[in-house]
């Protein structure tokens, strides 16, 4: 094996701590970070996100509530749930927890959220402001993905980066955040003619499809940097359960530079990307209310 | 000469007939389309484009109203104009002219525009809608570029297109349209170590840098499509002003199979587009009123 495997807990954990100072500044000036989990009907599939997002958020100072809804509440009245919670003080961010029955349409939901309250990123100003180089609230995953990279010793300029994957939530926004970093980025997706003519050729590979084993190590670059988005359930020889990212990781260990194992590498950094994005949104709600009462009117 | 040079005016001309048809339909119900163009200071630099917007919505049967401001107005002053113009039921559109003096930031004032007279496709939502592929306005000389390259005989999907030129309001809105269409995307830009190795290998490349003779014919592959969005006053050898675009013309016109020429490729077409958008946002204003007025209260 040449590549060195990329501690994701352990830069998951340096984050933490950062966002700990923070909450606790924010907490001293009367802003006490604080978020709602919204799930809605049958929480087991959730379940697991949910208690660590929790445990997560403890660890970083931030106070965190986990709300679920019946199966039966309709999109109007979930709209007027994130309506109230966006006009409430003491909540600085909103999560929607998915999957989400087939009558809630997520991206519906999504809108509702006040972009100051967008931990997730998700909504379309925050989407466009990522274009416009102006990330304020990103994408937890697609965030967590790019940090990762920028600890590796690669000069980001210039950088040829193939993503693979084109999804609105993580293959898009990484493209988007790899350009404004000054990165050469091709992304890749299921309508590609040959995907290894693009990811042989990157210094960088991002994958985020949701198929395990879809790169190797033929596909790529000797010394190149993998970053592995995918969570699969698979079963081993054996029958036995396990998680499992998109890339074949021991023939990519053999080729690339440097490369994220799963579980342990984009998954802890995305929950501390959530925590990071609710101090920024503290923040920024609280720079919103001074600017609103700074003078009388 | 093996290109085939691509007619921008006649592509222009037929979407203008089609816009008619739709202003004329709208006016019928009551909602004649109408936009606003501000400029602000000397309007030298800006007066062709206006010229030009005017005479194209004429044709179009959209009415269009300039209006210029001084330079001492302020930013504030300019947003309160344009929250009076969002509140008008009269107003559909309002076009932002650049250049704007130095203590006006033009994104400020994108902003200020409601998304759905945002007929420029500039406000962060309306580019955050392409990332999610739910494209209503789009910024304009980037739909146009794309439209042309859609009436080439040319399967987008898993097409190899490469875009040059990372801007916010032409390359990269490029390139998520191109994704959404299912090509394989490379943006390239001031950084990329070799911009040939990608263009050469691209059934299409789009150029919007703003640099004479930036792509040349050895940069391109056979029968590749060419679609020049540069647009630069240079002198030719008897000290004349002419306008160019990117591309040396001559020697991509010997490799590609088809080039638009500037002027008469990609210029007339976004004035088209953005006729296009006057209707389309007059056509989500008036569905927008029937929904809020649907039911008594």
């Amino acid at each position: 094996m040449t590549a060195t495997i990329i501690d994701g807990k352990a830069i998951a954990a340096r984050m933490r701590d950062e966002t700990r100072a923070e909450a606790q500044a924010l907490t001293d000036a009367g802003w006490a970070p604080r978020l709602i989990s919204i799930s809605v009907g049958d929480v087991a599939a959730a379940e697991l996100y949910v208690r660590n997002q929790q445990k997560s958020a403890e660890a970083a100072g931030v106070a965190f509530e986990a709300r679920n809804y019946a199966e039966t509440i309709s999109l109007e009245q979930l709209q007027g749930v994130i309506a109230g919670l966006n006009a409430d003080p003491r909540v600085n961010g909103i999560i929607i927890q998915r999957p989400l029955p087939a009558h809630i349409p997520v991206k519906a939901l999504q809108k509702a959220v006040h972009p100051l309250k967008d931990v997730e990123g998700m909504h379309p100003s925050s989407i466009g402001n990522i274009v416009y180089n102006d990330l304020t609230l990103g994408p937890c995953t697609a965030v967590a993905a790019v940090e990762i990279l920028k600890t590796l010793p690669l000069k980001m300029e210039g950088l040829d980066v193939c993503v693979i994957g084109h999804s609105e939530i993580v293959g898009k926004p990484i493209a988007f955040l790899m350009m404004g970093l000054g990165a050469t980025v091709t992304v890749c997706h299921h309508m590609t003619r040959q995907v290894a003519v693009h990811s042989r050729a990157a210094d960088a590979v991002f994958v985020a499809v949701g198929k395990p084993g879809l790169v190797n190590g033929a596909m790529l670059k000797p010394g190149a940097a993998l970053i592995d988005i995918g969570i699969n359930r698979v079963n081993d020889s054996e029958g036995r359960g396990k998680t499992v990212g998109d890339a074949d990781f021991d023939s990519c260990a053999q080729v690339a530079g440097w490369i994220t194992p799963v579980p342990g590498g984009v998954g802890p950094v995305t929950v501390a990307i959530l925590m990071k994005n609710a101090v920024l949104a503290t923040r920024m709600q609280l720079e919103h209310y001074r600017a609103a009462f700074a003078a009388a009117v």
